[in-house]
C-alpha cells in the first residue's frame, strides 16, 4: 500500500535480483531466468547488458546447444574476480578470513590456529585486519571489495556492530564491529557464527532449497540458526538461537553463561572430553581424536560419544517438535560428533520427537564444513551488492 | 518480479486492507486511513463508499471534532452484524461456539463443559453442529455468514482439515474439519490452539503491537504459538510450537505423548494437582480451587504452586533463549497458574535466561482469557473476507 516504486527502484530491484541468483544458483541460460523470474525477454536482456558492461557478469554460448531446436539461450554467468567480499571467521581458539569472489568461491584465505587457547580482543582485531590488508593487496589491481562482515561466537546487537555477550570467548558488551572496521579500514558487519553457519549453508550448502531448518554448530560452545518459512529467524533484538543454553539436564553443570545443564555443557566440546575421559587441550584435533579413538574400539570414547549422542539427541527432539524444521545441520565439530552418534541421535529423536514432526525430517552434515559461518559472513557483506549492483560495484 | 497486479486486484487488496484495519484496530477517521495506508484521500474515499454500499462499514461525523480547523474527517466503523464467523474451540472438557462480528466482538455464544470427562469425536461433531445451526437461528435475517473455523488441542494439517495427533482428546488422523464441515452445512477449517490463541492474543489482546510473541496456553495439555516477524512460525508442515513437548526433566513422567518428562507433564493440570496433593477432577475449576488454596496458606497447594511455578520457569527461560519473544503471554489455565507462581518464574527466568534475553521481555496474561484461541478461530474465520471483501459479502 505504499507509493509505487520508481522505474528506477524497479530497475535496480531486478538488476540485484538477476546478479543474486547467478551468484546462488550459478550459471543458468536467459530463458531460464525469463521463466524464473516472470520477466520478458528484452527486459532480461537488458538487466544482462548492464551487469555485463558492469563487469559483474558474462554471457557465453552453451556447450551443448540443442541442435535444430533454433537460437540456443546465452549462459549467464559471474564474474567471480571482478568484486569480492571479506568474511571473517572468529573461533575461540582460530581466527580465519578469507576473500570471496562473487558466486561465493573463496578466493584466498589466511588462518591462525591456537588449539586449547584463545585470542584476546586485541590480538583477534590486529590479526583480522592484518589478514584483510594481505588479502587485498593479492587481489588483481582491477578487483573490487564491495563488503565485509565478520562471524563471532557470541550474541550481536540487532546493527551488527556491538558484541554483546560472548561467554567462551570471554568478551562482553565490546565494540568489536567498530574497532574492527577502524582496523581493518572499511566497514565490517558482524554477526552470530551460528545464524550466519545458517545463512551459509541455506545459501550453498546441505540446507539449500528448505524454508525451514535448524543449524547447529559445535565448537567450545554449542551455537545455532533458525531459517523459518524461508527467512531468518532473528527474534525481538536479533537475540534468537541460542539454542546452547536451552536447559536439557536440571542436575547438569554449570555453564559459562551462569545457568547449569544448559545443552552446551552436555555436548559441546568439554563435555565430549570430559566424557570420554580424554585429557589434552579443547579443539578439533582433539574432538577428531576422540571420534577416532571410539571408531577404534576405545571403551571410554565410545561410552563418550554414547553419552554425547544421548543429549544431542535430547536437544535436537526439542527443536523439532518447537520449530518443526524440515531439515537440521549438524556444523563445526559436530561434522564429526554426529556421525559418530547417529545411531543415538536417531534413538531419541524416535522416542521424544512427536511421530508427525520427524516424519519428513532430514538429519545432515554441513556441506561447507567449518566454513559455514565464513561464507554465511560472506553473504551477510554481499547484501549491498545486491541492494544496487551498479552503483555499488563501481563506486 | 511477478507479473504486475491488475487494477481490480490492487483495489481488491485495498478494499481487503482498510477493512481488515478498521475491524483490527476499531474505529478510524479517514484522515488516519490515508496517512496509515499511504493512498490519497480520494482513493480512501472511494473504498469507504464500497464497503458502506456493500454494508460493511458506516462512516459518521466525530462526536468531538477539533473546533475551527476546517471540515473534520469522517470517522469509519465496521458493522459488526452485517457479516460474521462461525467460531469453535474445542477443549479436552469443554466445547464452545459463538457468532463473532466484524469488529472481532463475540455476538452469541453457546457452551457445555464436562468437568474432568471428555468428548468423543461423535459427540463433538454433533455439538458443535447443532450449536451452529442455533447460533445461525439467532442471527438477523440480513446478516450472512463469511467463514468458520474450529481451534483444537491437537496437531494439524497445514490445509486446515486433518487433525493428525491429539494424545489429551484420544483423537487421531481424523478428518474433524470434513466432518464438521459436513455436519454444519459449511466449511470448516481447523487449527492448533495454541497457534489460534497467538493468533487471537496478537490480533487484539495482550500481545497486540508485538512482532515476537510466544503464547503459552494450559489446558488438561500444554499448547503454544509463535509469532516471528510478524507472522505465525508454522514450521515445514504447519506443526510448530509443540512447546508442550519440549523435555525439561530427563527424570520425569511419561506423558500421553508416548515420552517423558516434557513440559506438560511438569506444568499441565495433572502434574498441578498431583504437586498440590487435590484430587477431584482435571479442568478450570480444580485448577482455581488450588490456587485459591494457596492464596488462603494451604501448605500442599503453595507446595505445589512453588514446584509447578519453577518448572514454567524452566520452559519459558528455554523459549526466550531460542526465540528472543519481546513479550509472552500465559493462556488457558496458565492465567490463574502464572501469577500465583510469579515469583519461581521470574527468578528461573533470572538465573537461566541469558541477560540480553531478558532485559526488554514481558510477561503478561492473556487479554482474552479463555476465549483466546476462540477469537483466534474467528480470524482465521474472517480472512477470505478480506482477501475479497464485496463477494465474500455479497455472494
Amino acid at each position: 500500500m505504499r507509493a509505487a516504486p520508481t522505474q528506477e527502484d524497479i530497475r535496480r530491484q531486478n538488476l540485484g535480483a538477476l546478479l543474486r541468483r547467478v551468484h546462488v544458483h550459478g550459471p543458468v541460460t536467459r530463458a531460464q531466468l525469463t521463466a524464473g523470474m516472470g520477466l520478458n525477454r528484452s527486459t532480461i536482456g537488458a538487466l544482462t547488458a548492464d551487469l555485463t558492461e558492469a563487469g559483474l557478469i558474462l554471457e557465453e554460448q552453451p556447450r551443448d546447444p540443442a541442435a535444430g531446436r533454433g537460437r540456443p539461450s546465452l549462459v549467464v554467468k559471474v564474474r567471480s574476480q571482478r568484486v569480492y567480499v571479506l568474511a571473517f571467521g572468529v573461533g575461540v581458539d582460530r581466527l580465519v578470513a578469507a576473500r570471496v569472489g562473487l558466486g561465493g568461491v573463496i578466493l584466498d584465505r589466511r588462518e591462525i590456529e591456537r588449539p586449547g587457547g584463545q585470542f584476546s580482543i586485541d590480538e583477534t582485531v590486529d590479526r583480522l585486519a592484518e589478514f584483510a590488508a594481505r588479502l587485498g593487496e593479492a587481489a588483481a589491481p582491477e578487483a573490487r571489495c564491495v563488503g565485509a562482515a565478520a562471524a563471532v561466537p557470541a550474541v550481536v546487537a540487532r546493527d551488527g556492530g556491538e558484541l554483546r555477550y560472548g561467554p567462551n570467548i570471554g568478551w562482553n558488551a565490546e565494540p568489536f564491529g567498530a574497532r574492527l572496521s577502524a582496523a581493518a579500514g572499511r566497514h565490517v558487519v558482524i554477526g552470530n557464527d551460528g545464524d550466519l553457519g545458517a545463512l551459509g549453508e541455506h545459501t550453498r550448502g546441505a540446507a539449500a532449497g528448505y524454508d525451514d531448518v535448524v543449524y547447529i554448530h559445535g565448537d567450545v560452545g554449542i551455537g545455532g540458526g533458525i531459517i523459518a518459512g524461508g527467512r531468518r529467524l532473528t527474534g525481538a533484538d536479533g537475540f534468537a538461537a541460542e539454542i546452547g543454553h536451552m536447559m536439557v539436564n536440571p542436575n547438569g553443570r554449570e555453564c559459562p553463561c551462569g545457568s547449569y545443564g544448559c545443552w552446551e555443557t552436555e555436548i559441546g566440546e568439554r563435555a565430549l572430553l570430559r566424557a570420554a575421559r580424554r585429557g589434552g587441550p579443547l579443539g578439533r584435533e582433539s574432538v577428531h581424536a576422540a571420534v577416532d579413538a571410539a571408531a577404534r574400539g576405545d571403551k571410554d570414547a565410545e561410552e563418550g560419544l554414547r553419552t554425547v549422542g544421548d543429549w544431542l539427541g535430547v536437544g535436537v527432539a526439542n527443536l523439532v517438535n518447537l520449530l518443526n524444521p524440515r531439515i537440521v545441520v549438524f556444523g563445526g565439530t559436530l561434522r564429526m560428533v554426529y556421525p559418530a552418534t547417529a545411531a543415538q541421535v536417531r534413538s531419541r529423536i524416535n522416542s521424544t520427537a512427536l511421530a508427525t514432526h520427524r516424519e519428513h525430517l532430514r538429519l545432515r552434515t554441513a556441506l561447507l564444513a567449518d566454513d559455514a559461518p565464513l561464507h554465511g559472513a560472506a553473504e551477510l557483506a554481499f547484501a549491498g551488492l545486491f541492494d544496487n549492483p551498479i552503483e555499488t560495484s563501481s563506486a
